[in-house]
């Protein structure tokens, strides 16, 4: 049984240590050193060039390293075989952590003192207590529920927007959209931590940014392909929203004379809010190996016409 | 019996009332509105202007709206009257988020993507979990604990450095000048939450930098008066010290011509770590109001000649 590994980014010698570590007998091999395609029963991997996956005959389980799958399904040539999504307490975590930080970020109006610090100025803003703070994560799959629940924990105000209403301890629950107006309007910060599918492709736009009340932050840590860029740009020059705070960009690496750089209102990071370890993301994947082996259901299977 | 407030900060009007919901009959008069000076018997003050309370001939009791009484120390002319400091869970709460807030950023390397997005630059470090990153904190008094305790409960690893050993749990004690090199040497993030006394007047210096790994970030939330200012920019010259967050000053407002407003690794923010609030600082004043009443013994009376 060989299972091929990939990623621009991983640290795909760790991830075949952790893997052999628990099943001795696996054939771990990591692009390009492929060998004969016709051995490769199994894929593990990140963002995989087009068309490679299409050129394994004999695949029949693809496990992605990351926890969405929006680029791979863009890939035409994608063998039609059970995708399933990384779901690592890492990741999760690390999410959720760099979450946490940037709300309490807004909440603490740092965005505003780095502003001032800029032009000499001291002074000093009505401080507002956590339980009156309030912060809206829309989605509510791994991610954001999990971020929701450290933020709850923190004492901030939380609500959630989801596709269905979910019940969540400490998480005002919104769904649909007919309560997005609901959701939208009584918001600090707005967190997206929505899949990337055909409905919520560039969600965030002056439409959405109108529902939400005046001066509010935005924290994107999704996709870029969810934010309408110029659309943001308008909003931070209107004032409708503060300041924003993007982790994710439609085109990555952003590119050198792209006008997000330099806005004095934007916060960018180079898409490192959540990150998978091998030590932990290799349980699920051992398990799913397990059940492709045995014949058995596997574990989160993307849903190829919801996208996710 | 009447009780005075003063303070260039604090809502005073709502003091008041709080003061007033749960002891109608005291006669609470906010400067300059003193009335009779001869009857007014107790203080609940911040940053009195010197002299101001000598100018009391019946005080007998000094309530700090502040949890730090330096600044009222250094008044040669304070009443020798018993001084109590404020204990207010808003406070040590606001204080603990803070400090949570400005650890995250530096656990996930935000000082270090804000200097790239300035440069337009894309690179991404190695993260580490939150249980690798030392983080050392000075000063394990009512605000060091919790802040301690908050920050282990996120789980990164931290450490704490006090005049006597504490047990706390999750926290690593050192204790006094002969365990401050093994407190230091393994630092990433150190926290200075000390009081101002003249043994830690200037402590935050280049014979104290030198002591931290190379690269280390300081975060002082305490008082200006702990950090020598030039040797603050030299080590962060020579990359001793990474980058530092500044919440208090040596003088504040820190002066217009003050080369930390322009300075790329410093991060300011204007004395606004923690705040109390009236609606839950008030508990302790009343209690304090009531033990003076009954000539019981004070909570929380200032040691003078520890200073704090």
């Amino acid at each position: 049984v060989a299972i091929l590994l990939y990623s621009p980014n991983d640290d795909l010698l760790a991830w075949r240590r952790e893997l052999l570590a628990r099943r001795p007998d696996l054939d771990v091999r990591i692009w390009p050193e492929t060998g004969d395609p016709a051995q490769v029963t199994m894929a593990l991997v990140w963002l995989p060039p087009p068309g490679m996956l299409a050129g394994l005959p004999n695949l029949g389980l693809i496990l992605s390293l990351g926890a969405g799958v929006d680029a791979m399904l863009r890939d035409t040539t994608l063998p039609d075989l059970p995708l399933c999504r990384m779901i690592d307490p890492a990741l999760t975590r690390s999410m959720s952590e760099f979450v946490l930080l940037h709300v309490l970020k807004y909440h603490r109006q740092l965005d505003l003192y780095a502003l001032q610090q800029r032009r000499g100025e001291w002074s000093f803003y009505l401080a507002l207590p956590a339980s009156e703070r309030r912060v809206g994560i829309m989605g509510l799959g791994v991610l954001g529920e999990d971020a929701g629940r450290l933020l709850a924990r923190h004492g901030l105000k939380v609500s959630g927007w989801s596709r269905t209403s979910k019940t969540i301890e400490g998480i005002a629950s919104f769904a649909g959209e007919k309560e997005l107006d609901a959701f939208l309007g009584e918001l600090d910060i707005l967190v997206c931590l929505l899949p990337l599918t055909a409905e919520t492709d560039s969600i965030l736009g002056t439409k959405l940014f109108a529902r939400l009340p005046r001066g509010a932050r935005l924290i994107n840590v999704a996709r870029g392909q969810h934010l309408v860029e110029q659309d943001l740009i308008d909003a931070l020059d209107t004032g409708q929203l503060a300041h924003a705070t993007l982790d994710v960009m439609r085109t990555e690496p952003l590119p050198p004379e792209h006008p997000f750089w330099r806005h004095p209102r934007i916060d960018l990071t180079p898409h490192v809010a959540s990150y998978s370890l091998p030590e932990s993301g290799v349980e699920i994947v051992i398990e799913n190996i397990r059940r492709f082996g045995a014949g058995e259901p596997l574990l989160h299977v993307v849903d190829r016409g919801r996208g996710y």
